[in-house]
């Protein structure tokens, strides 16, 4: 008897909450510090002679100067450091006094073990979320989804599957400063980051003001072309031979925020704008999954109205 | 207050079980024909005009020759004609008398309201399987999901949430053959295509031969490179700067089947084993959704160890 | 003495004015027919018969329906006819009558052994001008290059050393009109298409009227992002991750016209303007010989403001 | 009148032997720094004090480890420094004593305005030649192409008219060792790389071993798929929806050198090989050209079988 398909050993799999950064050393020892500030010289020297002198190895470092004359610095570091939890506040408020001070640097200091808690808002297409919730359960992407909010109750059940509580608040003109009030509440004090995974409603900027945290979009086309309302059938009018996908940060200016990512596919003349939007959705999916693991890595810094994702 | 996130009329929305060729009419007048054959003159003209003289308009075709001198013949019609369902069986033996029989044809007609029926064969990893029934939900994939067969009982919970029937068919060295009987009793005329979604056993010949329809396979290379087991820790080690995956007809000889569909992805010496084994799951489960669907929307003709693509 | 570099056989080489087309065949004897009209029933039928009956034998075929009620039909076939070169004047006759009128159809016949006839225009940047004159001399596109049109004397040694004439003709404001009517008067009846390598004039609607063949024009950028001027440098402010080109037929409307072929590259916050000058010319000069190429080989049929591109 | 194509301003134009790296300032005062080393704490910061005390400012840094506890470690660092040029040998030579040899690194620092000096061979097929020497014309690569050496006279007057001396040195089976005799002597100290441009002789350990500076090669297909020869007929023959194109470092061991870029493009069974041919040759040369360019701008340093690209 032949035989057809081979007996794979198993892969290497992915454990639990595996991180590209982890892969040196236990995660619960790994620090992130993410620096930016005016360009000058010592900038890279005050930093690592600083984390050398604590015990930290410096296992990976990404920077970028927009022009070492006037220009602005950036930098990614990650770290390995024994015992990192215990001496993380420490460290931060040292690093504070010492170099970012001396520098004016704006910064961040993280420990890689601990996940990014999301709420994710929806409405009724639901690539996005579960394409989130599903990675998220495989352990692909360093979060912790705590709520799901929606304007509609057709995904509820979805969603408590992945033991995740799901909130229905409905949006209507007349009550849409009531509903932003309801998620507030709902939300205060619970996350690090909202993500818009196809949440077909306008958030005020009052409430982008106050939820305190970075919200993320995806949009349905590769901006700024086809900003705005139903870019697939546009997109189809127009004959473009590529439709794509932008996750940014939300702000006041709709569709302008800063682009994390973004990816296009092939189409043609044989596609309907019907099956753009179902060639759109997988596009959708990835990119928006890539933007929320870099953002939660902390690979991503704003750059006035761009990103610098190392 | 400032508006941020857009109120986006929502877009077209596929409706349940759209396809491609329906765009042009309701599915249920919307037939298909694939044909092989010798070629030699005549054959276009002969198929459009038995089509046109029954009624039917052509909507869309495609063809291809490896040789007008002594190659092969290949094409693929749909076309739409009023109440198809009805008239199919009569159209098909007509066809076979007055067309097929005298070029020698090797033909097939479809109705392309009738979802092809599929058996998912899996082991552990979920993310193909998944990404299948999550599909068939939404109605992308023209198919009925009969059946779930496992040689291991943990994905049980999320297909039965599907509410597909999940068959635990263990597998060890000395119980192969009883496992595939149990396997071919099961499947015994309620399937059209068996799906291998990462399924990690060999199938033997015998089996290939018993079921009788067509078996396709994800691969988790871009073959012919890494054929056999282990691919995505032979990339590391190589350095390749891709990686991907090859949706392909299983056949006797391993690895060697006709190949449907490949992608590939970027990768970069920061990614370890692991991390490629996550990239290349997104390419996996991407290659063979779009295998399997077109292979169902009657795509896919073999030639030899190739496939023709329409 | 161990080796290194294999020596390769040598691959197939492409002969002289190899095309897809003619892989089946002398391409002496293989014709193209291009077909446009409303749909309705029996127009396949009626085309493959009657070139059947005069002893074409079909190689490839494809076509494409907006809908099979009331839409429009477009289909381009690719026959085999011993003799074409003689038959054809004839062919194209009888099609005329016995078909093409009874249908009310657009139509257009071809011999693909006869070159397009190209004029190109250009100003400074050489990439897209020595892209297509490259790939002409390794017989890589269907055309004959007749005529190099510039408003700067810069790449006169360049094109010359093609053998192939170099007009310049400065463009001022003043003198633009003028300018127009030199150009005209060079081209007159010497050309079946007129490209646009980058050329950084406006072309004034009566040119393209009286020029009477069709004018493909490249972009640089994935229209509709960034039309009009500087588009890289607003790329750059934009923050976008894509950066491509666009070739589309010119028309009246700035940037508006049919889109032919699309494509993009990756770019990031490291790249400066400059650079992405540089990352787009090697997809302007890609996405140009593409487009260049169907046209050429009549793959290419407007629709609206749209193309299909079989 | 109406317009019609634009009068785009023009695009910030690349200048002679503009390079990424110094678009923060003159190219003359840019300096890389490319170091690997045992992996292990306090290296970064060793390296950063270095530069900062002698009054770099470091501009760019990328650094990787494959573990931090046993791994090996990778940097490479551009920098600014007012009178580089003339600094240099001092600086290298504290940097050897005083960093270097603390660490036992091995490490290349160099003045990224000199360019490198390269030899291109080449049989008969132009595309990379071609490519590399309008490339190098326009500034997009940082080298000097001082010697074009090719078994064939076929490619002269194109490499002359670049002002390239090209050198016909024929090959046979008997003659081989001289003719590599002669190429190393017409080499000899005036080159820093060795391309091979579609060369298709084997060239012997020996010359490798001599010539003491690293040689690209492109392979004309992805590897490890298809090493070999032949490889677009033997896609043709397996079915393969991709082709590509592999640049890597020549080693004694064949197609097994550390892979610098890979690239594919998707093929249908509509193409011949031919056209595989042909489609291939677009990935190849830019392929070859993106791996040269790395190359010279010190991103790639070779890590066992396996190469680092920042």
């Amino acid at each position: 008897m032949s035989q057809t398909i081979a007996e794979y050993p198993v892969d290497p799999r992915p454990g639990p909450v595996r991180r590209p950064d982890s892969r040196n050393g236990r995660a619960e020892d790994i620090g992130r510090l993410l620096v930016s500030c005016a360009d000058g010289p010592g900038i890279v020297s005050a930093i690592t002679t600083f984390l050398h002198t604590r015990g930290a190895n410096i296992v990976q470092s990404d920077q970028d100067s927009t022009d070492p004359r006037g220009g602005r610095f950036f930098q990614r570091l990650v770290f390995h450091l024994p015992g990192l939890a215990e001496a993380l506040p420490r460290l931060e408020q040292e690093f504070a006094t010492e170099v970012a001070g001396r520098f004016a640097m704006t910064f961040r200091m993280r420990d890689a073990a601990v996940p990014t808690r999301v709420a994710l808002f929806v409405s009724r297409y639901d690539h996005c979320l579960l394409d989130l919730l599903w990675r998220w359960r495989r352990g692909e992407l360093p979060i912790q989804v705590v709520q799901v909010v929606s304007n509609h109750p057709d995904l509820a059940d979805d969603v408590e599957s992945f033991g995740v509580p799901y909130a229905h608040i409905p949006v209507a003109k007349a009550t849409k400063a009531e509903a932003e009030a309801r998620q507030l509440e709902l939300l205060a004090g619970r996350v690090d980051l909202v993500v818009l995974a196809r949440y077909m409603q306008i958030l005020s900027g009052d409430f982008l003001d106050r939820i305190g945290v970075p919200v993320i979009n995806i949009h349905h086309s590769f901006l700024p072309a086809f900003a705005g309302a139903g870019p697939y059938e546009r997109a189809k009018e127009r004959g473009v031979k590529l439709v794509g996908a932008t996750a940014h940060y939300a702000t006041e200016d709709l569709d302008e925020g800063p682009i994390i990512e973004q990816d296009v596919v092939r189409v043609s003349h044989r596609q309907s704008a019907a099956d753009l939007v179902r060639r759109g959705a997988d596009i959708e999916r990835n990119v928006l999954a890539r933007a929320v693991g870099w953002h939660c890595e902390d690979r991503v810094l704003v750059n006035g109205r761009t990103t610098i994702v190392f």
